[in-house]
């Protein structure tokens, strides 16, 4: 069976994946993918993901010059998560100009837990995106 | 604002949540987690999700004895991912006996790629579910 037929999409055609850092073994991001765009970062070496809200294919970096090199794509038991290993160019996967999305901790604040922003922000945001 | 209503919870009340081996660094599983799992999840310290094939929660390692002990939590920047980084107990996380669920790589076979099992089993599922 093709590999592509082996990957387990939703009823909308999706997938999440998720962009671990090769070397810092980091999570960086979780987006989704649909057929084309798996087959597209398989084939160019670079992650190409499904946007949602715009309804496209989002190859990421395109903007900011943050791309993603592929490293290893992984399936897992499932089929129905796609994980990549990848170098991530520029040191920053999230928006708003930090190394990962998951910057956010939950720490004890007084007598109830709180998101805390634990990470620093490497670039502005205004500056990755003029 | 309360830190379990600002996380975004889809349609039907649930959101993915990735455990990550807070040593290892590697990707251990992704499963789902309603209000309730992550509530108590953060309440007892280990993780629970929420089976959506038996609709009801799931306290992982309840039959394994393959509990994940909670270290850290995360959520990303569009608060609609968790981010569990967790003690793997007994070192096996997937139901396959391996240490990850992501045990496939997409590798060249031939003129196509195909995805292989790279990961040894630890343990034989018969031993672990019994």
């Amino acid at each position: 069976m093709n590999w592509l037929d082996q990957v387990k999409f939703d009823s909308a055609g999706l997938i999440p994946a998720i962009a671990q850092d090769a070397q810092s073994r980091r999570i960086l991001m979780v987006a989704w993918m649909n057929r084309e765009s798996l087959e597209e970062t398989h084939a160019s070496g670079i992650a190409v993901y499904w946007s949602r809200s715009r309804q496209s294919l989002w190859r990421k970096g395109e903007s900011s010059g943050h791309t993603q090199k592929i490293k290893n794509i992984r399936l897992d038991c499932d089929s129905d998560v796609i994980l990549l290993e990848v170098e991530q160019i520029g040191g920053i996967a999230c928006h708003t100009g930090r190394e990962s999305c998951f910057y956010r901790k939950l720490e004890q604040s007084g007598d109830e837990p709180a998101w805390v922003s634990i990470d620093p922000v490497l670039k502005d945001p205004e500056l990755i995106y003029k």
